[in-house]
């Protein structure tokens, strides 16, 4: 089934064929069963790796080894190529040298393959566009939502689908939730999910894309904003393949959910390094910011900026953006207003009602006043009684809590007073709690719990700042 | 020996006890001998606490516990003052309640004391103003170096001086090192001192200084220029207590060392908020810049900043401006480009030696620019042969080496070259490596070889230009 051979992949937009590979992405994220093509014996090899991933991950499908030259890899008996599979293989996962790819992909293909993740190197990014142009051509002509090649692989940890072969530990893998990250830079992408696992912070779907020579942002974008399970996108991308059809998804998307976006390679030597290192046409920065703009995407300055801003999109909307601030160390309330100022955000004026309840529930030294500094002897109840008063506040539309757990009077208790106020779902929480390996801990709790928390108060109230910028685009695209 | 009993701080600068009260700061710092003003038996009270860290924390010197209600605590003999101890009392740590302050402060004096540390709140915080004005003039008639009242104590890791009330199991407490950090809010400064512990950083004397009613900023600023193990001073203040006792510190400090500040109440709801914490006069923030910029002193924005610029000063200062960038991430190199750029720096231009050397040690696929790609293959040696051209590019003056350890080809021996790097002194090395909890661990102990490491390229060139920019004043004040 030829449908379109077109070299210019925005030229497949406007094929019959877009649907259809957006569609095959399934196979790509929800494989009903996975062929590993190069499965292998040493432990530090692609093929071994990603085999080992699906068989101790608990991946429910079907697992295929492929190896021509070995009866059986991790005690899975192996075959000599895709179409010996006895079942179909819905998505292929493809570890071997570069010459071997293509006719790798026409066994999948053969074995009724609608994806294929392509790791291997050694395509256009090393000159070989011949190569490149033939898989893209190959899979084009048969709808087959080809990922890749060069790229780092894909993540889903509700289906414990993992092809991403670094090992999980030098790399840990998050648990199931509701961002979903799709990055042009494998290394980067490594990163940020390195990150979320340690910080406790769930993700849905991760794909690093690499060449993007069939699949690029454009498609995962839309195949992201219908997937239920993705509450919020990123991307880090250092230059776009397919602006048209990059620009419609993203405001299809942004309509849904919000997506956040770490442009690279804004500066002349930055772009200079990009085109090196994915030859991505990057710079014009100004031209992309409006863009993004455009198509209501949120950017990020940073990688800090761009882990902080996916985490605060779990909430559910505010309406408003009058922050009240609860805190239990006064130096850290005074630099929580100073950031609710420089970035232009609202502090609340607490109601007649809320100032009577706290004046009568505070100690006598402590006094009722946004941000309210219930003082360093605070326990979990003090917390508790404050947090009631101004979830009941109507003058408060998002609450940013700092708590420093290393008080002797704060016990772990705490993190059920917290849970049970974001549960009760009145309005945002976000925590904000600076420290080491104790409060390191309960942090990881608190986010596990969809609570997302800051280790300072400035890179809180930027991400509270991006969370209000996107409640307004949402109500007034 | 009645010497000063002004009522203002600022006048107590002219007199003679100036010189008398920094010199006997040395009491606090490196007490001979301590007295627990308050020994308690119950485990979550202060003078438990405190003079649990002293016993078990490897103190070299007496430590008296004073207590009138029991015959011992934590198995030692309680005296009933401080008077009634054998030997002198070089410095008392009071934790009585407010009313009985003066008087243990009166009995620690007949017993010697040059120094004491007020934990005890209740003075001016609460309106009590008497109370504290009686505390003043006793310690200054007296030249008796008084931290506090209400502050959370003090640290000096080296002479295992540990005054400091919070539990060793909620915040941590770093090794010896060289960085000093004194903190007008205690909270902050236990949030940092826990950050550096876990981080691995180390640290030369942390102090809180709550009320600051004898010895404030300026006091401790004189007293670190000449502290030979403080090798940078970082601090956290509201607002300024004597204004031209700071100046005039920050000056003689910053010839020699550099000096970071955290200003908290920039903004007008944030002057509000200190106003009623520490009863700073805060705002004006503008005037504190300038005269921060006059004295030398580098300004950090916010909790981030502060901990991270502290970190680099530890690094032998650089004579030129022009960064080298080494990477085993392409996309993390393109972002330490941006970075560059967005922090006003510059980008080194290898020497064509480096190009050729470069050239000739790289596989075929990587090539030879700043930032230098070594590819995500790239292991221990290729690490060691790239730092070594780049240490020895005299077109290079800092080096930034980006290290992701998730990858399959990197082991843990890039520490031993790293630190090798760093001992040869021939270049100022930061690394910035971005992850989870494999990655937290080697940053770790980088930074406990001195090597500074950041979470991502931003952060750390954020870092090296407050550097630069100090070691262009340090040599042209």
């Amino acid at each position: 089934m030829m449908k379109n051979s077109s070299k210019s992949p925005s030229s497949a937009r406007s094929s019959s064929s877009l649907p259809r590979l957006i569609r095959n992405l399934d196979a790509v994220f929800e494989p009903k069963s996975v062929a590993v093509i190069g499965a292998s014996h040493e432990p530090n090899k692609i093929g071994h790796v990603i085999l080992r991933n699906f068989l101790e991950g608990g991946y429910g499908g079907e697992v295929y080894a492929v190896n021509p030259n070995t009866p059986d890899v991790l005690g899975v008996k192996t075959i000599k190529r895709a179409s010996d599979a006895a079942g179909k293989v819905d998505c292929a996962l493809v570890a071997v040298p570069a010459q071997f790819v293509e006719s790798a992909l026409k066994d999948s293909i053969s074995a009724g393959a609608r994806a294929a993740v392509v790791i291997t190197g050694g395509f256009g990014e090393v000159g070989n566009k011949a190569g490149e142009e033939k898989i893209k051509r190959l899979a084009l002509d048969n709808d087959l939502a080809l990922i890749g090649p060069n790229c780092m692989g894909v993540l889903n940890p509700a289906a414990r689908v993992d092809s991403v072969f670094l090992p999980i530990y030098k790399m840990g893998r998050p648990h199931a939730g509701g961002i979903s990250f799709i990055s042009q830079s494998g290394a980067v992408g490594g990163c940020i999910v390195d990150l979320a696992a340690r910080a406790g912070v769930g993700m849905s779907k991760f794909v690093s894309y690499g060449n993007a020579t069939v699949i690029n942002e454009g498609h995962l974008l839309r195949y992201l904003a219908q997937d239920s399970s993705t509450q919020a996108v990123v991307s880090y991308m250092e230059g776009v393949k397919d602006g048209p059809l990059f620009m419609s998804s993203a405001k299809v998307l942004t309509r849904e959910k919000p997506l956040v976006i770490l442009k690279a390679g804004k500066s002349k030597h930055g772009a200079a390094a990009a085109a090196s290192h994915t030859g991505s046409l990057a710079g014009a920065a100004e031209v992309y910011s409006a863009a993004f703009q455009q198509a209501g995407a949120l950017e990020a300055n940073s990688l800090e900026e761009l882990f902080d801003f996916a985490k605060i999109f779990t909430l559910p909307s505010s309406a408003g953006s009058r922050i009240g601030i609860l805190t239990n160390g006064g130096g850290n309330g005074v630099l929580a207003a100073d950031a609710v100022e420089a970035e232009g955000l609202q502090l609340a004026e607490f109601s007649a009602r809320s100032m009577a309840a706290l004046r009568s529930m505070l100690p006598s030294y402590a006094t009722p006043r946004n941000p309210m500094d219930l003082i360093g002897d605070a326990d979990s109840a003090r917390y508790e009684r404050a947090l009631q008063i101004m979830l009941d506040d109507s003058n408060i539309d998002v609450l940013v809590v700092i708590v420093l757990f290393q008080t002797a009077a704060l016990d772990s208790s705490v993190i059920n007073v917290l849970v049970k106020a974001a549960q009760s779902k009145k309005k945002p929480i976000v925590v904000v709690s600076t420290g080491g390996e104790y409060t390191e801990l309960h942090r990881r709790i608190l986010d596990g719990y969809g609570i997302p928390t800051y280790p300072s108060p400035s890179s809180a109230m930027r991400a509270v700042a991006k969370f209000l910028q996107y409640a307004k685009y949402r109500n007034n695209p």
